[in-house]
């Protein structure tokens, strides 16, 4: 019989952006071995991408080759569908339709590879690595330049039927409220609770208050982080920015809380940054609208990972599942 | 090597209602073989409640002692929990606090029993017996006096942390709007779309529209079905209460599906009866707010199963399942 050592087991994490590509080799217990990252907006076709990719790797791969195994690799990529290892229609990527990113891949490395979308690369690195250690059922929320979701229950990612499952940012929360800048709806939550949604809060609400600080921000600067040192300076103004992000947050995570009764809700990305002044009203609405069934038992967490390794110790992460 | 014979299993399926509870002797075909009820709130206790369903049954699974094998009970009701077994301070049951039921029911008939709630059994139905045959990913709403749900996700009913998942008549759709008269929440589901939300919204547009049919139905009898049949004459208020029910629905629906993505929504219960006056308006809104990968993908159907079948079928099945 022979037995498996995981500890000499190595996968390779990739996380594809918009503009950068970050890549590491990753061992069983999420140390991150080595990384690096390319420009993923400089290479014209997803072919020649994949070869820069395996040329970046390929010196890091040979250091570990004597005593370890590589076992695969996994990518997380804006709308990455998972049962078909292809990327599809995502709108900040220069390659344009389906790109059959797996397949490509594994012909290239000759190893398995796994495809999921970067918000549930997120939440499985943080039911490996991170603050859902040991949970079956938790709900990830990156609250970035837009508002990424990823849904863990009975212990796997849900996909739901078509790969798509999880597309919390673009749930209407507000009913006929703001229209998203890009899908057109009225009222999603990442309309309201991303840092691009803050920024429009913090536009409108300065207009409305000619006396908050938030005036002296010059226009190209007002964000989550000039907002945030607005409300440390005790601006009205400034602190309602992210109690009113924070209600309709609250409202939202209690909406989804009453879906599929997470043990926690994990939150990442920026906009956590803003610490106290979101979470504190966010929890208060949360727990405003639950039924008494679901009341004080959610926990509200941040992620416990850095945020510049997540992504790919996410992705890592898939190799060790699939 | 001994095959078993699935054709000679049978389950006892039990319905616990407010006011009545059903049983009956379901082969694995779906089929049920023998049928009864008792009332529910005529017991005091918990314990002479079982035993008086233990009297009604045993003549009938007499009956049918040879050839055939018992191999469990399932049990539906409010507030069960697939977990615990319990039921939990359900409100429309004459007894309080937390019920071990299917403890108690074991020990009583000396087979296994599982519990889960009313409308968690009513999607297990559906994908045995039902219009979610060979289905891993659904969402099945109950639109009767309240709205309940069930949602099952890569083909197993989602329970989440505690087994509380899918309350999803609670989820607020409008965020301050009509308040609920049991939970006191403003604007969840249930307020707008069971059959008591229809009947609040047909008396408010009554008043708003002194000349419609609706003034003519007697106070105590405005419900889905009078103002149905005020739609049928042509009036305008009364099919503006069904666009208005269908409008939250639909983009109720369309949150649901961006959660977890769904191949069908499977519609069940009284207020389904009012046909395309709802549906119409539904399927419409829903996809209206849907993200165009999930659009004009999700199947909005109606139940199959005979509503008077339904919740026995529906907890039968948790009998295969376990």
């Amino acid at each position: 019989m022979s037995v498996i050592d995981l500890s000499k087991e190595i996968g390779i994490g990739i996380d594809i952006g918009g503009t950068n590509t970050k890549y590491g080799l990753v061992n069983h217990r999420g140390e991150i071995l080595e990384k690096g990252n390319i420009k993923t907006d400089a290479y014209p076709t997803i072919e020649s991408f994949i070869d820069a990719l395996h040329n970046a790797l390929l010196p890091i791969i040979s250091k570990y080759q004597n005593g370890t195994k590589l076992v695969g690799i996994g990518v997380g990529a804006p709308n990455g569908n998972y049962y078909t290892g292809t990327i599809e229609y995502a709108p900040n990527l220069i390659w344009k339709g389906i790109l059959p990113i797996a397949e490509l891949m594994t012909k290239k490395f000759g190893i398995p590879c796994a495809l999921t979308n970067d918000a549930n690369a997120a939440a499985m690195g943080e039911m490996m690595y991170g603050a859902a250690r040991g949970m079956k059922d938790f709900i990830m929320i990156t609250l970035g330049t837009g508002v990424g979701s990823g849904i863990v229950s009975n212990g796997n990612i849900m996909y739901g039927h078509d790969g798509f499952a999880g597309e919390l940012g673009h749930i209407i929360v507000r009913p006929g409220g703001r229209k998203h800048w890009s899908t057109g709806h009225h009222g999603p939550l990442e309309a309201y609770c991303s840092a691009t949604g803050i920024t429009i809060t913090a536009k409108k609400l300065r207009v409305e208050n000619p006396d908050s600080l938030l005036n002296e921000i010059p226009e190209e600067q007002v964000d989550s982080k000039s907002v945030f040192e607005a409300a440390e300076k005790g601006d009205a103004a400034a602190i309602e920015v992210f109690r009113y992000t924070g209600q309709i947050l609250g409202e939202a995570l209690a909406n989804f809380i009453m879906f599929s009764s997470p043990e926690a809700i994990i939150l990442f990305g920026g906009v956590i940054k803003a610490g106290d002044y979101i979470m504190r009203p966010t929890k208060e609405h949360m727990e405003k609208n639950l039924l008494p069934i679901f009341q004080n038992k959610v926990k509200l967490v941040f992620s416990e990972l850095k945020e510049a390794d997540a992504a790919i110790l996410g992705a890592s992460a898939l190799v060790w599942e699939s």
